[in-house]
This record gives C-alpha cells, sequence and structure tokens, in this order.
C-alpha cells in the first residue's frame, strides 16, 4: 500500500472529526447551558443526513462530469459505477459536505427549531454545497469559479467557509435575533469546551489543507518513485498552515488587546480557528511569509469583525459571520497578493510582480460564491420559515431549547447523597415524566 | 517504509485512544457525577492490566498455533520469539483485548467495587476474551468460530461486542441494581462529555474496522505494487464504516422520536456507537446499501433495546447489553443477509441468492459467543462474588464511589475569592483530611 | 509518496496536538476553577510565539551546522536554503520546542503574570530549549550532550522533560507559593478534563516517541525496499512506549494506594504521563521487560514525589517537577542500566553486562542538562522579575487570574430561565462591563 493511501485515510478520519466532536465542541462551549446540546445535535445530525446523501448524489454531482453549476446528479447516483479503490476520495470529499453544512448552526444559537434545521441540512446540501464543491474542487473546463473564473481554491476558502459565512449571515436575518439580544449577557457556557473544540480542529484540519493537495494528485501515488515534488508540496502545505494559526493566534490576541483592554482564551481559541480558515484557500499557493501575513491579518481583522454584529444588529451568536465569511473572503481574496509561481497555481501575486489579474480573479471568485449562496440560502430559509417555521416558539427559547426540543440538559452536576439526582441546582428545568433521556427510569 | 505500517502505527494509537479517553468520556458522561471517576479509572486500569497481560500470554494464545479454543500460552510467553518487526501487529491486537474489557464497565456504574474490577479485568481478558480472538481472529483451521463453524467476524462482532454484552449482562444479574433504580431519576451527568466520548470513538474506529482488514493480510505490505484490491478493500471498508453510523443516527432518532416524541442528544451518541458496533463484523463483506441497511436496523433496534432493561428489571446501567450486545448481534447475524461475493468473504448473503448457509453459520457464531462467554463469566463473577465480593457497601455507594473509593470528586466548580475553594457548592462529599487528593496541602 | 512522509505528516500533527488542547487539558484540569482559562492559554500563547520563533531562528539554531551549545542562527533564519521538502522535518522538531516550553506552565497556576508569560516563553526558547535541541537531537560531533558526552536521549529525556522540570522548579522559587498554599485545599476543579487530557496526551505521544526514529533516519524513506530493520525499530518504540505507560499507571497507583489508602484518577491521569515521560529517552534502547521496568519504577518514584513540594515547601502547582524532571531523570538514567545492544543506541546496559560506562554518560548528560537549564532559567527569570516582574498582585490572584488577567470565567452553567444567565451560581465574579467577552453585547 503506498503511503499516499495511508494518509488519505487517516486524513478522512480527520476531518470527519473537525465535525464530530470537535465543531460540536467549540461551538458547544460558546453555547449558553440550556442550549450546548442542540448546538452539538445540529452538527451530529448534519453529518448523518449529508454524509448519506453525498454518496447518493453529491459525489456526482461533483465529480461525475463537467457543468458551469454542477454535474449530472444521477451518472454516478449512489456510487454507481464508482470502484471501491476511488472510495477514499468519494468519502474525503464528503467530509468538506458535512463540515461547511455544520459550520452554519453557531449562528442560529438557542432559536431556530430543530425540525427546521433537519430541513434544512438536506436541501442546503443538496441545493448550495454540491455546487459549490463542483465549481470550485472538480474544476472542470466549465465550472464556474475554478474552470471559467481561474479562482484559485485550494481547500475551500470559497467553497467552504464563505459559503458557511453568508447562509449564516441569511440564517440570521430570516430567524431574527434571540430574546433579549444584544441587552442581556449571553456568554459562552463553558470555554473549556471551546479551547478543546479549538484544538482538535487545528489537528484535524491537517487532514484538510494536506489531504486536499495529496487528494487533487492521485498520480502521487505512483509507487517506486520518492516524489519530491509531492514532499515539498506535502511540507509547504503543512508549514503554511501551521504559521497562519500561529501568526492568527497572536493577531487576534493582540487586537483584542487593544481594543478591549484584555486578551481572551475565546480569542486565542477563536484566533485559531480564523487562521486555519484563512490560509485553507491559499496553503499551498504562498510561501511561509505569506501564510504569517495572511494569518495574522485574518486574526486582528476577525478579532474586529466579531463586534461588528452589534452595530449593524444582526445576532450571528457564536460568530459565523465574523470568523468564516470574513476569514474565508481574507485567505481567498490574500492569494490575489502573497502567492508564489512556485506554489500550487503556479502564479505570482500582486507583491511578487505578478500584476493584479490573479487579485482580480479571486475577488470574482469570491463575488460569485457570496451572490450563489446568498441567492439560494434566502429561497430555502423562506420556503422553510414559510412551512414548518424556522423559529423556536418564544417559551420553549426561554425555557432553553435543549429542554424543549430533546428533553434534556445537559449537566447535571449535583453530587446527592441518595441514589441519584434528583433536584440538582444547575437543572431548574423541571424533570418531565414524560422526558425521553435514558436512565431515568420514568420510561419503564 | 511502506504505506502499511504507517496506518497501523496510526491505526493502533486510534484504537487505545478509544479506550483512553475516548470510552471513559463516554462513559463517564452517561454517570452520574458521584461516580464518573470510578467509571473512567475502570477504564483506564482495564487498559494498564490487560495490555500487559497481553504480552504476557495474550498474544500467545490467539496466534502461537492451532486450537478449538486457544493455542499454547507459553509457546510465545512475553513475546519470546516474536521478532520486533512483528510489534505493530501484537500492539493492534492488544488494543483490542483492552476495549473489550473496558467495554463491560458501563453496565455496572456506581456500585462495583473498585478491587472487585481489579481482580475481574486480567481473570476475564485471561479465561474469556484471550481464547475468544483465537476462536475468531486467529482463525486456524480448529479454532471455534472462525475455523470450524466458518463465521465471518470482520472487526469483533462476536470476540468484542457480543463478548462484552454477555458479560456485562452476567455481572450486572450477579450485582444487582443501583439503589433506588429505577425509582430515582439517574440521569446523564453530563453529556457533553457522552458526545465528545462518541465523536472520538467514531474516528478510533476507522482504525478499528480498516485496520482490521490491514491487518489481516501482511502480504499487503509489498512494496513496488500499487494493490488495487487492497486499496479497495479500505476504501469498501472506510465507506461501510462510515455510511452504518450515519444510518444508526438517523435510525435511533427516529425511532426515539417515535417512542418518546423528542431525539435526544444522548441518542445521537448512543446511535453513533450502535452503528459502529453492528458494521464491526460486517464491514467487509457488505456493500454501501447493506451498510445502510445494517446500520439503520442497529441504530432503530437499539434506541428500543435499551428499554428492555426496564421491563425485565436488570440494570444495565449505560446499556451495554442494549448497545453491544443486541448491535453486535444484528451486524454478525445480518452479513449472512447482506454479504456480497466480492466482499472480504466471498461469499453471497440470504439477500445476493446465496441462500441460507452463511446465515446459519452466523447465527451459530453468536449462538457459540454467547454460551462460551456466558458460562465463563458466571464462573468468575461468582467466584469473585464469594471471595474478594463484588458489591460496594450501602453507604459507600449512597456517599458515592468516587469519593468511597477513589477520595475524589470530579468537580469542584465554584469560583471561591480565597486562594482556594473549600466548601464548593457542587461537592457535598465532606473534605477529609485523610484524602490521597493531590494539591490538597493537608497531606504534606 | 512513501509510508514515511504518511506517518511524519500525522505525527507531526498528533505532537502539535499534545499541546493544544491535550497539555492545556491536562494542566486546565488539575487547575482551579478561576486559573483554569489562564492555564489552558499559557499553552496556546506557547505554541503560537515558540513555533513563529521556531522557524525564524530555532531551526537554524539546532541543525545549520555543529557547535557545542548551538549553531548559527542566522545560517538558515526563516528557513532561507531549506528547501520545502524538508518542511516536515522542522515543523516535527518545532512541536517539540512548543511542548517543552508549554510544559513549565503547570508549575505557576494562578500567580504568574500574563504578560511575564508572555515574556518568558520566547526568551526561553531562544535561550534554553533551542541550544539544549543542539546539544541532544542534532548530535553534531562538537554538540555538548549528544556528540561530546555520548549521552542517549531518543526523544527528550534531558531535552524536553527536564529541561522543563528544571524550568519548573527556578520558576516556582523565584515566583514564590500561592495565597493559602499549602493550607487551603486547592483540589483540581475538574478531573474528567485532566484524564481527557492524559489520554490525548498518551496517543500523540506515539507521534512524539515512534516519530523521533523516524525522523532522525531520512534513509529509511528509500521506496522499493521492505525495510526490516526499520519496521523493527517502530515496533520496537511502539511496545515500549505502550508497556511502560500501562506499567507506570499501576507503579503509581500501586504505591499511592500504599501511601494515602486509595488509587485516585489523578493518580492514574499522571502515571500515563510519568511513565510516557520515562521512556521517552529510552523508547529506542530498551527492551520490553526493560520498558516495563523504567514505567514501573517512574510511575512508583514519581506518585512519592509530587509529596516533596510539600515538605521543601516549593508550590510546585501541577507537579511539573515530580513528574517531568523525576520522570525524566528516570529514563535517562536508566538507559544506562536497562538498555540492550540490539537497540537504538548500540549499547548494553549495567543489566547486560555492558559495565558502567553508559550509566557514567547517562548521569553526565542529567547533570549537564540541569546545569544548564538552571543557570539560564534563573538568569531569565530574575531579569522579568526585576523588570516586567514575575508575580501576578494579590488582590488579582485572590479574584482570580482568569478574570483579572483575561476577563473571563470558565464556566456558567447555570440554566436561567430569561434570555441568558445574568448571575449564575458559580460566577461570583463581578460581571465586568468593561470584560472584553464576546457575546456580552455590552461590547457593542
Amino acid at each position: 500500500m503506498d503511503g499516499y493511501y495511508a494518509f488519505m485515510l487517516i486524513a478522512t478520519a480527520f476531518v470527519l472529526m473537525m465535525t464530530v466532536p470537535a465543531l460540536a465542541l467549540f461551538y458547544g462551549g460558546m453555547s449558553r447551558s440550556k442550549s450546548v446540546l442542540n448546538m452539538m445535535m445540529m452538527s451530529f445530525v448534519a453529518a448523518a443526513i449529508v454524509g448519506i446523501l453525498y454518496v447518493a448524489v453529491g459525489w456526482s454531482m461533483g465529480w461525475s462530469g463537467d457543468g458551469t453549476f454542477f454535474a449530472n446528479p444521477f451518472d454516478l447516483f449512489w456510487l454507481d459505477g464508482v470502484t471501491t479503490d476511488s472510495y477514499i476520495g468519494v468519502m474525503f470529499q464528503m467530509t468538506f459536505a458535512v463540515i461547511t453544512v455544520a459550520l452554519i448552526s453557531g449562528a442560529v444559537e438557542g432559536r431556530m427549531k430543530f425540525a427546521a434545521w433537519v430541513a434544512f441540512v438536506p436541501v442546503f446540501a443538496l441545493l448550495v454545497y454540491f455546487p459549490m464543491a463542483h465549481m470550485v474542487f472538480s474544476c472542470t473546463d466549465d465550472s464556474l469559479i475554478c474552470g471559467r473564473i481561474g479562482a484559485q481554491d485550494y481547500a475551500g476558502g470559497t467553497a467552504v467557509h464563505i459559503n458557511a459565512g453568508i447562509a449564516a449571515l441569511v440564517l440570521v436575518l430570516l430567524l431574527g435575533k434571540r430574546l433579549g439580544w444584544p441587552k442581556d449577557k449571553m456568554r459562552p457556557h463553558n470555554l473549556t469546551l471551546t479551547m478543546l473544540g479549538a484544538g482538535l480542529l487545528w489537528m484535524g484540519w491537517y487532514g484538510f489543507n494536506v489531504g486536499s493537495i495529496v487528494f487533487s494528485d492521485e498520480s502521487l501515488a505512483d509507487e517506486g518513485t520518492l516524489i519530491t515534488q509531492f514532499i515539498s508540496e506535502t511540507g509547504r502545505t503543512f508549514g503554511n498552515t501551521t504559521l497562519a494559526t500561529m501568526a492568527a493566534i497572536l493577531g487576534w490576541l493582540v487586537i483584542e488587546r487593544i481594543m478591549h483592554g484584555k486578551a481572551t482564551s475565546l480569542g486565542a481559541a477563536s484566533g485559531i480557528v480564523a487562521g486555519l480558515v484563512a490560509i485553507t484557500p491559499a496553503a499551498g499557493a504562498v510561501n511561509l511569509s505569506g501564510a504569517v501575513a495572511i494569518g495574522a491579518i485574518a486574526g486582528g481583522l476577525c478579532a474586529w469583525a466579531v463586534s461588528w454584529k452589534f452595530k449593524m444588529g444582526y445576532d450571528d451568536s457564536l460568530d459565523v459571520v465574523g470568523v468564516h465569511l470574513v476569514g474565508g473572503i481574507v485567505g481567498t481574496v490574500l492569494i490575489g497578493v502573497f502567492s508564489t509561481s512556485d506554489g500550487a497555481g503556479g502564479v505570482d501575486g500582486l507583491l511578487y510582480g505578478g500584476g493584479i489579474d490573479s487579485l482580480v480573479d479571486q475577488v470574482l471568485g469570491v463575488l460569485v460564491a457570496v451572490v450563489f449562496v446568498g441567492v439560494l440560502t434566502t429561497i430555502i430559509g423562506l420556503a422553510i420559515k414559510y412551512t414548518i417555521g424556522l423559529r423556536l416558539d418564544e417559551d420553549a427559547e426561554v425555557e432553553g431549547i435543549d429542554f424543549a426540543a430533546h428533553g434534556e440538559s445537559a449537566y447535571d452536576l449535583h453530587t446527592s447523597t441518595t441514589g441519584g439526582s434528583r433536584t440538582g441546582v444547575l437543572n431548574t428545568a423541571p424533570a418531565s415524566p414524560t422526558s425521553p433521556t435514558r436512565n431515568e427510569g420514568a420510561q419503564a
């Protein structure tokens, strides 16, 4: 077995782990304690639904042939005609679909009907993500963003992060603000979970970024040669991913310190994600200095961008817009500035004398992504709003979506001195006899 | 170095991680806050004890030669005669022994003497697991389940999951119910830990299942060829593992919704494990449709099976029986229905025109596992019951096993305004001056 | 792509994960709830600062040429002249620098100015770690510990663990004790985090130890041959790392049981780390029996060593000295006893008839490390003490460094019934209107 496959198997497991449990923890920790389980559930069910749908039509829409927006969904329906030796590639791409959809959930904390989320997930995957993946990753001649415009996007600045960021923005505009926002304090309920999630995301992201270069050229699986160019490309990608993230942590903390007087742990965790988001499209195109620049700019800018919601009044609860949209734009656009001709795209950016052409392509790519995702998500969101309804009813939101939608509360930390904890201090939610929670006895 | 070894090194680390910390977290989160540390400790000490014992005699009992139940424990005692280039394979198999024993601990939450667990672990490994691994995995001609019966078990439906499930059932019947069960609420004390654990188990399970196909044929390590068949098999296994898990999440949530009105986060986490358990024996034998069917059936059936304990009155506290025994049977038996002749076993199941023979073999394999494990675990359990004693004394159980057995409590979350937290709201357990907890000062 | 690179890519991600989030969680869980975020932040910012500095001059100081203490920092400044196909090796070594610095943070819980830590990190990396890595890992002829003394250190007994342990001891002597220590109880606030961290450290450590043998000989990347010797070395290292850790868990728990009457979960988690620390220098040099001996001795001795601070009165808060200094010395010195000539160093230890020479070299290596790190860290610590100041002011320490330095508190677990939690029971820290915490509304 070539090292190619060894790496891709692990990389795919890593990227799936980014959604379950890493993103669920990152977002869950930032949620309020009465909505953490719902937040985590949104990632878990997104993984289940999108994964199965991807095998059904997602791979075919992305990779079965040419097309401006997508390829034929039925050519390779349920992987019919795909031999099992290509399954790892399918699974790898599937994990990208999963996390893109799950990323959106952070914006709607505590107030979106669970049924609405369950409806949104497959429709969004089908109408928005699968086409975006075709336009960006399959890169056929006619594919809009990669083929026609020629914008570079190594691992998903447009297809994943701008995509999720715009979708999040649309959803929160349709959903409205949480009750009490921004007057009431809505602090992260458990920052240790958020830091854990950020750390696991960082590890998994090596599968995401390095796996993308490995995936992109299966000829590299050829045995018998020490493929120096390949080792170079993975090394470059790994190094850039690492350095950009480190620079983004520092960038975020410095700006936060200047703006608010303190460097926070939430800032460090967010800086990790901002840096990883920004380097995602650029990881193969720039050198280490470019990576540090992109990371530092993304970290600093996102640290500022997460305050925009307060000024403009949209409740992007866990800052999907501030981090993924802004970070995704930073990374995608700055390829046009910092790319070097020995990198993955073979093009010099503005800074290296390559002129403005690449920069224009990158901006065009961003604009197409913003418009495509924005229009389609608005249609999907409105359709759900006027059928199932998007918004949780007010009583349930006040009580907490964990109990209202799932019949659970996350914590029961009170150490009682009898055979169980009946009225934990931390659970003011009434213990319902109809609650489906296992281990309750009452359901017997 | 061939990719074979690169993969096996990581896969082995993954499977060990499934026990420490993933399973410990999955179970720990479902425990009550007064028994979470004991629950996690049961996994940690199982890893330590079983691992060392495996090197002593486990490998030899499994792999040193033929035998109906086991091979000679002393032929390869302490790996004498095993060259270090085979150590990765030994370590890989060792991690299976570790997790099988640890899985049992979920059934006995909060009431089994720690000393009884420490005694049970090596005896069970020696008398039950090591033979089961020989009968199933080594697959010598005389080995009972694989060689003689010819039942297929890819990665441990019988050897790991039915094994742990039956052992759990026996132990809880010998131990009795927790005080207050099922009248008192005994809710999971921290569902975020359970979801984290489930997510890490999912990632680690790729080492478990895909590693099993890699392990099974070292000729695949031969360099110089692009081994298409091999890539196919790993791709198939990876795909099946993924799709079955996703289907099981949905299966569990749908049945839960129908039965109890709500889809829970505990259900999503449990669905992950149920799907992984069920696909474990079948991951190489079926195609993607079969994997989805097995996953959905396992998820739905286990969602129902976890309520059986209330009807029948056995306190399988964290549902080892409901998930591992039931899920393991589902996956092992359904190979006889869904397997395809291009899969690992080369046999068509009932659905693909292969007749009933394979199904009969699978059912026989299950029955042998149930009887073998059931009888031996009963003997071991009774021996401990009438010597060391299995059950914690009543006062200690009421107080909580964490404090009683380990002198600790898991959480001290109260932010005091003095130099430490002396009487945290959450720790009603008296601060004992003899507590061995580090950082207490009192021990100086 | 050869399996060599597949493995190194993952191993590097693993070792980085050991710091963020594993070590941060391991230490964070042992901290008080008012200082957990600061504790985690110390690891996060250490990763960011040290990583970037390593690329600037760290690699060059370690690997650009000969030198007793270090090589020319500017020969390969910012990797100038290093081709990208060597980046994985650079990144791998970088992760060692990161974790060494982060390890120190456990000693200074709750009382070191964050600004002082931010200043300490790069200076310590530059003046202490980068030279230590040269002296030990690059192993040029003139390099002090490896080249001149000839001490064996496979993966960092001296360079990483004794280094961090001595630095920790120096810092706590300069900083002084926490207010109230040892009179007040200062219990770990969340042992589930500590156990999670220990488990992730264990997984990541396979990257650390096995990666070190892979890294050490790139000729092993040659394709076309099944390199049996190489497979043997990785197998031996993997096996030793596993067995030593298991033995250390048991060693710690037994001694703890004898000394304090109870085996604790904190002991199991600490035993994991003690065993991993001790086997780190010796993983390639000894056989499985030697690994078990080293692990058991380290586990037992460290279990005792963590009580020394109470007798001698230094507040090594989370036992960096007791675990990393003591464990590092155990492993480094015992190479001279247990090494076998078929191991990595090719030398028989005392027990295998090799005489006392190797043991003397090992002890000399330890002494040089202790003196070098001790002297330089004292100078750095004093310089910071008399400029920025090391110690948090008293009011801030009482209030808690999380709030004082970062404006945050880790938990807000109270499920309120209104739109947010305003006065969580668990947050007695006053909600400050100037707090920079995101999602607070007040900053709009």
